[in-house]
């Protein structure tokens, strides 16, 4: 452990140390080899019987028949990636998103600093950042034809009062904060911008399409925001070739602890912010996480556990990677990757 | 216009060369100074009187009370961002999208080659590419409680039929290509993957929205694909000393003639593909923009329209970026630029 910790120091000293990423680009300078995006997954549906509408797309254009019925391509994902000229992570970083969010998550923060795209690019990592089936880029389908169900509407004052910026019901009004939150509150409403449509009823297709980004894109590091700890743990049980380690931050689902086995190889880490405790969902959200390593752990598996106020990181709330101190946190998670070979 | 055509011919020659971007970056690399994104724009809407919901939101997870109630931040546009270490264009470039469509429309081509968002950051152009209000990353928003009306959903073979990829109805069945098109066919699904659900409703919130982006982030050099033809006129027509040029392309949508004098101090740049004439839609589409670019002529502006296959660039789609010789129809509008004194 004593060995463990000197390595971790040493890295983090290193990662903090100013990047020469570019074959000659400034200190500061981006330097990429290549970007681009891709949608993946997903499956034709057909609709028929329905009536053809005559459309006017534009003011004063020409109206064009649109027929509702036909073959659909649906239910593919999507994720836009950058290759640093210079790569030093020993696979591509694929980043997903929480429920009702997008690959936004991991760009600018809402108050206007770095997210944890830049952090990881400007640290060598190639990253793949995706927006899940139904989200952003990767549009949506029919209700109820395609999709079952209604999509949900998160109001305002919702993540506020659910992500532990604020301590619970009604602190949104109230302009409470939760004391010593890391939390840019000031920029709230620009966080809450970035909250899209969603369903409920979609994880199979989510998962699917993850499953064809692992094949299209990986071996990858996965990194998973929330409800899509769930997809990192199910699409690894799925292909546990494809990854080679899974970084959760706050995962409100996991796998499945009879596949456990399957993820042995896989080294997982989980990291947890700060008022969990006083929270009225995040105590049985968390202890479903550590029954579920404990199941990875009883299977053979590799799983540590950062809470980060004990580690002297305090005041995250759910959003962590767009809190104040967010490269602190991403530089523990650089550093646990670092420590197990991922990253030269 | 001899000068004129030795010029452009100058310039086009230079923007071949292989570029030295980078501080140093070897040739082929996109250096950044800068990335990221941001929302901007919208409003905020209260909804009262509906049924509170408890959602679970994720398999074994705990359950959420979720309130459809409340106020909502709506109608606001994305975009993201890439500012090059070396800045060469006199204004970022503002990319709007098309309609059923997002910035995805400027990344990878559908074949995977790079699409215009490269070809220009390569250039050195800071380049915003936008997702419109309701599409990709924006977000879209409750209907019909506040978005009117219901959103369209493109089959599979629409596109195909509309965009002069095949000649019109009944082609994409009998996989009927347009003779010379230069439309990447082999990867159509791909293009369609692209497409997500659209209203024809939301025009004045999606013009607020780009507005407000003007604001922002601008001085700017508009690029508008199809839809985006009328945001752009509209926006400058709001905001004329926020628009140093505008580059449409098969614009569907115009200015008011009434307000074309607000534009006579903003070039603007007008391109159109191949197999219009023998399309059912085009040849009014496109007269409507000639009819506008009379208007804007006529109150002291100036208009170039480039007819690419008079150019000797023969067999364009209606999707210009994602053909197969969209580097030489970029290059086309690069030189326009230049030619304008807005690259250096």
């Amino acid at each position: 452990m004593f060995e463990f910790r000197k390595i971790a120091f040493a890295l983090s000293v290193a990662s903090a140390l100013p990047l020469a990423a570019c074959g000659g680009g400034g200190p500061g300078d981006i330097v990429l080899a290549q970007m681009g995006s891709y949608h993946v997954g997903g499956r034709a549906v057909t609709i028929e019987g329905k009536p053809v509408r005559e459309v006017r797309f534009t003011p004063g254009g020409v109206p064009a028949r649109v027929d509702p019925n036909g073959t659909f391509l649906v239910e593919h994902a999507y994720a836009q990636w950058f290759e640093p000229r210079i790569v030093r992570g020993a696979a591509p970083l694929l980043m997903m998103h929480g429920g009702g969010l997008t690959g936004v998550t991991y760009e600018t923060t809402p108050d206007g600093r770095e997210g944890w795209l830049n952090f990881f690019l400007r640290r060598g990592w190639t990253v793949h950042n995706a927006d899940a089936v139904e989200r952003g880029r990767a549009g949506w389908a029919q209700f109820p034809d395609i999709f079952r169900g209604e999509p949900i509407f998160l109001a305002q004052h919702d993540a506020y009062e659910r992500f532990r910026i604020g301590g619970g019901p009604g602190t949104f009004a109230r302009k409470e904060v939760l004391p010593g939150s890391q939390f840019p509150v000031e920029a709230y409403d620009a966080f809450v911008r970035q909250i899209v449509p969603r369903w409920t009823t979609t994880d199979e297709p989510i998962l699917a399409a993850y499953i064809a980004m692992l094949d299209r894109s990986c071996p990858c590091v996965v990194l998973a925001h929330s409800q899509a700890g769930q997809f990192a743990f199910r699409a690894a049980e799925a292909r546990p070739d494809k990854v080679r380690a899974i970084v959760v931050v706050e995962p409100a689902g996991f796998g499945d602890p009879a596949r456990a086995a399957a993820l042995k190889g896989i080294p997982v880490l989980a990291v947890y912010g700060d008022f969990i405790e006083q929270d009225a969902r995040w105590p049985a959200i968390k202890g479903n996480g550590l029954r579920y390593y404990d199941a990875l752990r009883a299977a053979g598996g590799s799983v540590e556990v950062i809470d980060l106020p004990r580690v002297g990181i305090a005041g995250n709330s759910h959003m962590v990677m767009m809190d104040r101190n967010s490269d602190a946190v991403a530089g523990k998670i650089q550093d646990w990757l670092a420590a197990r070979g991922l990253w030269r």
